[in-house]
């Protein structure tokens, strides 16, 4: 039997290519990954060669230039976090204007047009919680909004949004993914990868990263930059 | 004092020109309109003048050619609707998949930006009632997710979403911005419009404004294809 399609949300991080992972085991996936001037656009190929070692389709999708602006992950004159307590309250600089909303609304038209009823994103609330569109209440949001918005929504195909990491912390993402033979040799997490994807072992997500293979008792594969 | 600024979806077409001069009375209006290979690009020239004319800031957000697929206002291979009753039931084949979805998620993330809590949408859900993103049960849950999506709305700042049109006929709307001073000369509704704007005068949409005028007693400023 042909499995269903599902589109997955993929940046080229560890947790994206986790979710890819877990809606493996029972769809057939779409991979989604956005194009939005991101300073760390290695995450782009590491998407495609993620996709393409689960033989996924994969799409990437150009959002215009003059969105999601003011964001330390989009203008090159705000400087990426180094240096965050991990218990740090507030929204981090990374934040981008509405982007989960943004990601998600175009899925949901890639998903009416595929006949998809399923839709995965790696929100995680729990080491990383400053950013409103990953909380539960979000996507519960989002959800009873796509339900109203479509044509599948109106002829009775519900719509599911997927939050598979949504309570876990970094080393069980970590561990779900290890069982299910995620490469995260080829995931880049970092916020200043360079063009090969190496990463910078400081900002905050490396640090994060970091943290999370060791909890988690895995050699961590990470390819940093070499040091002199 | 300095007028709070609203961001208002400008298709070009008549409903949208209005909105603009509604929101205009009250706000700094930021007008917002998309490139997303609609057949009737002349819509977007209008929306310009339209823009202009208010000295409104007019921005043109370019969405991925592979988005937005599946329509009769996108797909050339699929005829525009010229023979629909009024009163027909289901979804017009002029629906685009999540199209105000992705539309009001880019308002949202300018809004944010701009530091703006006002979008405004010329929805209908009176003349032309098939599209289920034009429902005002849809427009609360958007902005009931919206009013969870954002670092604004987190600090305390409500995102209202104006619909001044979502009960009004065609021939209220025409009277309504006839009062405000409209040029609905401007203005291009055509499913198949030409380059420089005529419109066809016998697609759903040029029959419904026809007919708006007809019943506002109005004269009709539309500029038709000369015929032979």
């Amino acid at each position: 039997m042909r499995r269903p399609k599902a589109i997955v949300l993929l940046s080229g991080g560890l947790d994206s290519a986790t979710v890819l992972a877990i809606a493996h085991k029972n769809f057939e996936v779409v991979a989604l990954s956005f194009n939005y001037h991101q300073r760390h656009v290695s995450e782009l190929n590491a998407a495609r060669e993620i996709a393409l070692s689960y033989g996924a389709e994969h799409r990437i999708i150009r959002l215009d230039d003059a969105l999601l602006g003011g964001s330390a992950l989009t203008e090159a004159s705000i400087d990426v976090p180094v240096n965050t307590d991990a218990n740090a309250v507030g929204i981090p600089v990374t934040y981008v204007p509405a982007r989960n909303t943004i990601f998600l609304a175009h899925a949901l038209a890639v998903a009416e047009v595929a006949g998809s009823a399923d839709i995965f994103i790696g929100v995680n609330a729990v080491d990383y919680s400053g950013y409103p569109d990953c909380r539960p209440e979000y996507i519960e949001a989002f959800t009873a909004m796509a339900n109203l918005a479509t044509r599948a929504a109106v002829e009775g195909q519900e719509m599911h949004i997927h939050t598979p990491l949504i309570a876990l912390s970094k080393a069980e993402i970590i561990r779900a993914g290890t069982e299910l033979g995620v490469d995260y040799a080829l995931t880049v997490s970092c916020y200043q990868a360079d063009a090969s994807g190496h990463a910078c072992g400081e900002c905050d997500s490396c640090r994060f990263r970091k943290a999370g293979f060791v909890q988690a008792g895995i050699e961590d594969p990470t390819r940093y930059f070499r040091r002199g």
